[in-house]
């Protein structure tokens, strides 16, 4: 007996340009265009395995090993059901197995800790679209399946292609236009490299999801933003990208973070995701800038913050090794950092310390913890079709932890 | 012989509507009209005693006790020479004696300890203004006289008047009509309260002056806010001022603050004066407001944030105790509560509480020092013209802990 089954990995993305605001909730279609690096499977990835077949009762999902409801009408049903909806079309015209018509079981997994802070909607709406079509054969492209992925988590459209992604706003009102492309692969500026700053906060901060909209409806600085900002600020990175002119880029990722904060201050009741923590790795990386750009070198590293207090910064591979001891230096880690581009080799960071010239006084040094760890990665691809080896669902259609 | 001398105090203000921006540095003309209430002189007021003699050197000025260079073209020698202009005026079509043709001995002092964090700019260049046209006996009126005192601080020339006070922008290339109006005195709506929360930082933030040109340069969001937002404001505060609404004072009073600091985070590099005690005030004041309205009642409270992280509460004055106890509840103190309306008898606060219904969860409870003192006030009156037994220089003309 056939198994209809596929694996697929998604990656993480981190926006430069933010997405704030959605002009229709429903559809999740954006007040504005945004754009993202999409960064490396190898270290952060969600995956997810898809089986189709008849005997299934009905669509099941796991996720991190616990069994979620599919509620009727929430975006997860959704973009089931609309991936249901093009393998139908697709049926229609061959001689294809009705896989359309089967219940499917979907067994989802992140590499990474929820309680690190980062969004896994946008990595695991993306493995889901990935892992169906691949389960259907979709002849789809990413940017067709970048449209159902939408409709699960906004960002996660920006996860179906590696490199740098845009997600075109669109202005058609079923959103049909309203889709992710890639600005340039991995492989065009390989050397973007990301040092993720897991901080800690006692307090969870608004939702995005509710946070936005009551930054649409209640912020005069958002349509400001919208309107006359972004547009220009699309162009001059998408151009900085092509460029690989990084400080163009930094510039550009760090005063596109500190306004979207801006337009979340600006919302009533106010909405604050940075920490005195994540002020302190502003000032801390703003002075490392200082320091070169002020002896006639280059702005060195980018800071930019989403819905939370982690920081995430973008720096040219050669630089990586000098920001974590920066960090380190004012952030002292309980564990060993994870060197896995063996930037430190065998001895690994002994202690921190700033460059030459850094005034020091820019912020205080904290107590252990503040920053609770810092993950080292680069640009990665898009989604990766896995094999047999790596499904998550056993021979049984259920996931392989509960088999 | 006759002694020339005249001494004054002026109160502090703390605005509603922000400014933020000047399009003259050296007139400190604003990018924007701002509105704020006058403070009770009676808690926090600069003193300034000054006298005119042929006999002294050069003009002289001790602030704090420790004398202060007079340095050519500084704010303090313009205010100086332009008091000394219209006082020549005046001498010109008169018998008076030629003052103006005297030095000046300056003795000032703030009664409010600089770590508190209160700006002293306003309320000392306002007392030295009004020491100066009492000396002269000046027939100008608080609104000439806040022309000069902007030239030494544009927030001085607020502090003319007590009560609601409007600095309107002004549009001459001169400055003349950029000047502080009357929009009610503090007898209109005496019921104004104010509590400063004194918030402790390691770090001494970027200083207004600098601060505010940078986000002129760089914020793309301060221009909508100039064009666009203010002038609204400005009208409906007004408005509100005059027909006594705290609930609309309250309301837009807040969200300044926070587009104010919004513009300030969109500055590049960002500019932050608020912290995480800062934020979790604004979150108590927030849940505060909640619990009323939801259950049918009005805004009690309206927080506003300037270029530091010291909150100030406006606040009828029946809300007071209540707030006292939220924040004391959050922020336990060192030192009792000074309690000078004796809102709380003869036993003081006892311990902080909430009120029914506050979600405690919306902040956690800080160490004894992150508000390291609250100060009750409420709208006050302008500068006043003090008697002898209060001036600070002695009968040589110097300071009297000097004598």
């Amino acid at each position: 007996m056939t198994v209809f089954q596929a694996t697929a990995s998604a990656p993480v993305n981190i926006a430069c340009i933010k997405y704030w605001g959605k002009r229709d909730t429903k559809l999740n279609l954006p007040t504005n265009s945004s754009l993202s690096v999409t960064l490396d499977q190898d270290h952060l990835r969600s995956t997810t395995t898809s089986r189709a077949d008849p005997s299934f009762e009905r669509d099941r999902l796991w996720l991190n090993g616990k069994e979620e409801e599919i509620k009727e009408g929430s975006r997860l049903a959704i973009c089931i059901s609309e991936m249901k909806r093009l393998r139908r079309e697709m049926e229609k015209n061959s001689n294809e197995p009705k896989l359309s018509e089967f219940p499917v079981h979907i067994c989802s997994r992140n590499n990474f800790p929820t309680a690190a802070g980062l969004a896994s909607s946008a990595s695991g709406f993306a493995a889901l679209v990935a892992s169906l079509a691949a389960l259907y054969a979709l002849p789809a492209s990413p940017s067709e399946l970048s449209l159902i992925a939408r409709q699960g988590s906004g960002s996660a459209c920006r996860s179906l292609f590696g490199g740098f992604v845009a997600w075109e706003q669109g202005s058609l009102p079923d959103g049909s236009d309203s889709l992710a492309v890639e600005i340039a692969p991995r492989e065009h500026w390989p050397d973007i490299h990301a040092l993720i700053c897991v901080v800690s906060d006692v307090k969870k901060g608004t939702s995005s999801t509710s946070g936005m909209q009551r930054t649409v409806e209640t912020s005069p600085l958002l349509q400001h933003r919208i309107k006359h900002v972004v547009p220009e600020r699309m162009r001059a990175i998408s151009q900085a990208i092509i460029a690989k002119d990084f400080d163009t880029f930094a510039r550009i990722t760090m005063q596109d973070s500190n306004q979207f904060h801006a337009v979340a201050l600006d919302t009533d009741p106010p909405i604050f995701y940075m920490n005195d923590v994540s002020r302190a790795i502003i000032a801390l990386i703003t002075e490392y800038n200082r320091v070169s750009v002020e002896s006639g070198g280059n702005i060195k590293a980018a800071y930019t913050y989403d819905a939370g207090p982690n920081a995430v910064i973008y720096a040219p591979k050669e630089n990586i090794k000098e920001i974590v001891e920066l960090i380190v230096n004012y952030f002292p880690q309980a564990e060993p950092f994870k060197d896995p581009f063996g930037l430190f080799g065998n001895t690994g960071v002994t202690e921190g310390r700033v460059v030459d010239g850094f005034n020091s006084a820019v912020a205080k040094k904290f107590e252990i913890g503040a920053v609770k760890g810092l993950i080292h990665t680069r640009v990665g691809d898009g989604p990766r079709r896995l094999g047999e080896e790596e499904a998550l669902l056993g021979s049984e259609g259920l996931p392989k932890s509960l088999a």
